[in-house]
């Protein structure tokens, strides 16, 4: 895939599949004098069901960007009855963190930003513990303490919304946020919050998976960032990857090596989510590469 | 760890940690002129066991080599409460195969042994089908067809238990055989009988793991080769491995990838327990290398 | 990628890229009834070069079998100075084996086509060695023994050819075949003749890698399988793997290791030419999926 | 391995091969009340060489902390000929870290010492560019810049050299510093200096490696942690990892998730170096684990 200039557009397409759509679609883009750096497509033969993902450049495009969407859905989408996403590379997307106790998510992510790694900004960091406040405050990003309790957890994430509405958020990222999301924030943000878990899906869900994979005598673990769903855990999965462990390594070995792949593969998710190369279908994503 | 020579001793020991096992061990060994070429231990801190497993040339051993079990016994086991497995590399272990449908296992199997990269003898494949007796044939394996059903699997499993002994069998390797081993089938061959699932356990457990993992969208499959137990696919571990897989993979390729993994993931668990490197304990495995 | 049906055709395009391209090879097929089930188009963006594969179902398909080729050469290829290449699903390839001593791949590739994985077929299996006919003997396959001396290389070459050219061969497999090519003979097969380098390459070419790679002390090993050009180990690469040892694997370790992957490395790299998925530009693959 | 206590001792040992050293070694750590709490050893078969790590808990140990060198000395390695490293778990070791532009592997290392997950201290940052003394701000480290020419290069090494020996360093880690040291420099931390290479080595040494990997079309790249000697990216290889690449990805994909490897393939070295579990022997490391 090239890289993204600073002014494409990006379409993400989902749609039962018909023929000749890939043919509709590349004919509006160069008709209107558009030139593509990426097109990927991908039919799912369970259920015939068209995904796309096209990139193109805006500075020769025919048609002016604030009417890209109307035009696209008067003259295609709503022929082939499409859901569709349209982005500009142009905005710059903000990303709203929530942490916990666990720095490595935290700084790998901050890193990448600050570094220039990533095009995103970052508001503010929400979390339930002020342990991690001494990071926000080296790399200068706004540091909420919002405890959590049963009693306060309705208002809570009313507050938080609110400050996520506020600050205009596109997504939401649980670096190792030890809390379980409410399904009615969820709604909220649908495929718009990624979470990091570690475990190799779906062996181990719920709580401590490096104790359980180390009882069961695993000789792999691994890590999975995935959208947050209302079923805990099994959303859909973005990315995964693994480490290899024998008898010899103790809980807290896993746990360290763990952290490794826990930033990475988080990160990863967040790239391909920042990217805008994801398409979600029935609970599993499509990840344009 | 080296290459065992045709005449060298193993001795495998699980037993509670205490101070100076290592030196007592290595004594034994050193005093009685063994030239060691392995040795490895290893410390279960959970609940403070201890396991070592050690490899010396017999040639210039002072003990005889039909009375270093007696030796050992006398002299150091029975003091500290160990169990322990006394294996000699001249003695060629003896496999037998069970099988279905499936050819990719045994194939990889067969090419080992008929090459001599395997130090092995096969006296026949067990099948609950006819469809893999032409492989038998061209490699001259005697192959057992006998179908099981529930009416006949009682004396099914008796006539499979007279050969195996008849055979002086050391161990069995189910390449894909897709039947239900009864409990006091396994009770023959407790951690000698080698399975290969064709997922990365615990995730995937049962019937059809491929069609479980299409339908989770996970991004990697894998295979888990273990010793079989009682509890379906939850017995000891003792290799896995994993492929990346993306959205574009059908079932049918994740099968064909998988049917790769599968091999290697089997024969690998055969090669550490043909090499008497595999002790069990608290239904994990400890695996010297 | 869909599985190929029996009657599919594919097209291999290589052309200096110009917008609109997939436009018109796709208009191309869906105004004349294809079923397009693969579509993959790539732009290497160092010299502007545009790389497509389209695989479609030929049952609807208007313009008949056997005037594909005339008319996608005067209707568009020829407009855009394309390089490009023509399957037919229906036709099973012919793939000739050039072996020496060592057996892994040979196994590896004759299972894969005796139980059916792969839909090719194998006239004949060339060796320097009498060594491996008694397994082309168990699998069927005619064996000939063709020594190599300085003195006679020209003349079993010709041979060679000649008889490649009396089967219709439509591609060569080195499976670990101890002989260097000549350039002569190469030119008789561009892109056709896939070689396994037991190392990952560039690292460690010529004789004896895992040696080199032992002395070097390094920490992962790898195969390579790759197109053979007249550079020795310098052709283009079709698919790499690798695997970590560390300090306690001896040579023979490593070479037994490496079998593993050198099998697997070359059953790749052959699965993706028999699905006619790759195209050479500058020395490198682009390899579809 | 077991979690190293605070209060530790680690023996690395190398020496010629003979019949007992593993047995004279635990018998003057058991007779002398040593808690053993890890025990690797190693032969290099190919020079007959004998390796041996081994650490103890010093609690109560009989022999005075200050007295463990000189009786080790005295009763044993004297008579083995040994080569031997003693280290204290206590004694938290000093890093230096050496720098240019880039600042990932910065970040990776900074973030593991805050965060506690590494003992160690950094007493200073040197770097040849100002670029990255926003990030020692960051994190309250001394940064000196040192510019080198090839004029002043001798008079800067032997300033770094004065700093280094003040500050009491015990190693230096090269973050991507993209300046040669001199021969001389080396020869007062041999084996002491831990650069990571943008590639698998022996592939691709010296400048710009991802674009030599480009060109040459590889499938997976690498980076390689190692100490310095005096031959460019020749010296002991620590650790390498390797990642996939395919013909879609662009130089700077390649460097994007080359600094991904980057930082975790030299933080694993540091990891391995810091809990001293590397030997040195002809220029390769046995890395216990």
């Amino acid at each position: 895939m090239k890289q993204s200039s600073s002014n494409n557009a990006v379409l993400l397409i989902s749609c039962p599949d018909k023929k000749g759509i890939v043919l509709v679609v590349t004919e509006f883009l160069y008709k209107n004098k558009a030139n593509i750096v990426h097109l990927g497509q991908h039919v799912d033969s369970t259920d015939d069901h068209f995904f796309m993902r096209v990139e193109w450049e805006l500075d020769d495009f025919v048609i002016p960007k604030e009417k890209v969407a109307e035009y696209f859905k008067t003259l295609i989408a709503d022929q082939y009855n499409m859901e569709w996403q349209l982005f500009f590379t142009e905005k710059k997307p903000k990303m709203a963190l929530f942490v916990t106790k666990m720095s490595h998510c935290l700084y790998d992510i901050l890193s990448r930003v600050k570094s220039g790694e990533w095009d995103v900004e970052i508001p503010f960091i929400v979390s339930n513990h002020e342990s991690l406040r001494p990071i926000a405050d080296r790399f200068d990003i706004p540091y909420h303490y919002m405890p959590v309790t049963k009693a306060n957890k309705k208002e809570v994430e009313a507050a938080q919304l609110k400050m996520l509405k506020d600050a205009e958020v596109d997504f939401i990222v649980l670096a190792r946020y030890m809390q379980i999301i409410s399904d009615d924030f969820i709604t909220h943000y649908p495929n718009k919050i990624i979470n990091i878990h570690h475990s190799f899906l779906p062996a181990f869900p719920g709580a401590k998976p490096y104790h359980s994979a180390f009882n069961r005598g695993v000789k792999i673990i691994g890590a999975t960032s995935h959208y947050v769903t209302a079923d805990l855990d099994a959303g859909p999965i973005i990315e995964q990857d693994v480490v290899r462990i024998n008898h010899s390594n103790t809980i807290p070995d896993m746990i360290r090596k763990g952290k490794d792949l826990e930033k990475l593969v988080l990160s990863r998710g967040i790239w391909h989510h920042l990217k805008n190369r994801v398409v979600v279908h029935n609970n599993k994503t499509i990840v344009f590469s």
